[in-house]
């Protein structure tokens, strides 16, 4: 792993005389290890790793790049750390993200001699682009990801089960490799599938019925994710219809991603083409978002955002129309930003009718 | 589904003039619908349930006892709520968690008007209590976590993976009704099985070698938790000793779960077995944690707990002895504290070797 704590000092060191992470995924990013409670990055010295018992010989096993510091049972984690930063003689503190009632502790503990300042981009300049590194456990992410979607497809039949179709996707994902799901598995059908974070339950699926499969898988700790909206038996006139505009639209956001687009911009090349059918009012999110260790993270593809994209970005590009009471169609793929296209990570057959 | 929102406002009411929840999870158990972003309880008036367009269709479907309200995309949702705040003119506000972002932006936008208070006993002294409805999808999820760990005796041989395991494990889970994991499973074998936390990897199981189990099941959003240590053929004479000074611990713990008991008494009768067995120093965690809607939560069992355990809570008995290069051994089983004992939710044979 390289040295992304020497990455963020980088980053950091002319604002500020340490930095603070309290984000367990962010504290995974930067040691390869999860179940730390704090790390703190001194400017000049090496960090420290924050770990309770429990984790203590997995951190001091895995942890990379840092010193591991057990907090024992008992011990106040944050008088801690707060005697570190003091003792380090810290006049300038950036931190990634803090409850309040952390702050709190914190900031009297220290309200003499140190300053907190919240600034999360240091980390995230450097999270939202991957290396070859990450790239290779994102693409065996997406590959166990696609893997599942082909069992949906083979399973999925009238009278089944929400739930037993979400079985055998996990486990053919599992079997392949899988560390286990990137988020709650979505299997929703007929009128639930206008429902886009519907989950899945003991619903039998119908004839007709539009099912929405939204799944991803986890490979060393990265995530993937993948939609595809199948009909059991034959589809509506209707359902083609919006099925092809989703698709249409997938299309046309998929040409806007090279590196250098304004996120906004990739959004309006799908939200256009649903518009423009007359199904604007249908598509009730943003179009996508980053992924990585996290399944939300940056940047963010809506209409509102100002994230241009970069080389190495992975995102998603989900467009979507939802019809209450007559069903969802959804069509996601997980996407490497590059210098001039974009590169489809997860892959899969689109068609509707199984 | 029992008006909770009403039992939040009796506890409140006297102290503040509204109250704000910002944790999802917490908001699924006052509405029954995860997604939202923010609940607003005035003293007076209806709560307000604050929802991005994304999950609005299904809120206003599922959500009970509240105003479901859309924020628009590209609307600021905390000037919304700030705006909310002022005009029921509440003085004095209560609320359960807040990141410092958002407890900035409503310190800014409140601070002529409306004093802020984090308080989350409000919120836990409701949910770390059980009603029976909660109960009984407690005791499906546990149910359903038993018949997984059965699928794991049953799988578990020499020189199948870790993740082959966990596959067959969850497998079984998702075909018996399963809403998914209440958390990521752990298989760990061999040195591996001496962290906790160990997740589960691509490393084969050897014979001779302890391989600890630790799963959970959710149905309908609430989750259980389960552990069980088993060796491949025949164990060692201290394997046997600790899995047998474990068990012991673990039975010593349980005979003092019921009403009224402390939770550090608790943990202490499991800790005192294992220190007379001079392996105190091997029990690196405290002995078990609430479990419900989360997978910890309120109360806590550790030797620093001020919890004292009330009927309706619904706690785990986990103590375990981990020696680096040697392995770990744990055992685990939900338990409901009830008047005068505690009742096992999760069941099954606490046989060794398989």
């Amino acid at each position: 792993m390289k040295n992304r704590i020497r990455a963020l000092r980088a980053g950091f060191q002319e604002e500020f005389d340490g930095y603070l992470v309290t984000n367990e995924i962010n504290m995974l990013y930067f040691t390869g290890f999860l179940g730390a409670v704090a790390m703190l990055v001194p400017n000049g010295q090496q960090a420290n790793l924050y770990v309770y018992g429990v984790n203590y010989e997995g951190a001091k096993a895995e942890a990379q790049n840092v010193n591991t510091e057990l907090v024992k049972q008992g011990e106040d984690l944050w008088k801690k750390v707060a005697g570190h930063i003091k003792d380090q003689r810290m006049k300038k503190l950036g931190f990634d993200t803090m409850n309040t009632s952390v702050y709190t502790k914190l900031t009297d503990a220290l309200k003499d001699s140190t300053s907190l300042e919240a600034k999360s981009e240091h980390v995230w300049n450097l999270r939202r682009v991957k290396d070859e590194e990450e790239l290779q456990k994102m693409r065996k992410a997406a590959e166990l990801t696609s893997r599942g979607m082909q069992a949906a497809r083979e399973t999925i039949k009238q009278g089944l089960r929400e739930y037993e179709v979400a079985a055998e996707i996990e486990y053919a994902m599992r079997c392949q490799g899988s560390y286990g799901v990137a988020f709650d598995s979505i299997v929703t059908s007929g009128p639930r599938s206008a429902y886009p974070h519907g989950g899945c339950n003991e619903r039998k699926i119908g004839r007709g019925e539009p099912v929405v499969v939204d799944i991803g898988a986890t490979y060393k700790n990265y995530r993937s994710d993948m939609t595809r909206t199948y009909v059991v038996g034959k589809a509506s006139a209707k359902q083609r219809k919006i099925h092809t505009i989703v698709k249409r639209a997938q299309e046309k956001a998929f040409e806007k991603i090279c590196d250098g687009s304004n996120a906004a911009e990739v959004d309006r090349a799908a939200r256009d083409t649903i518009r423009r059918a007359r199904y604007g009012e249908c598509f009730v999110h943003g179009l996508g978002h980053g992924i990585g260790l996290d399944v939300h993270e940056q940047p963010v593809l809506n209409a509102t955002s100002k994230d241009v994209l970069k080389a190495g970005n992975v995102v998603t590009n989900e467009p979507g129309i939802y019809i209450v009471g007559f069903g969802g169609f959804r069509i996601e793929d997980t996407v490497l930003v590059r210098k001039n296209k974009g590169g489809r990570l997860t892959e899969g057959s689109n068609v509707l009718e199984i």
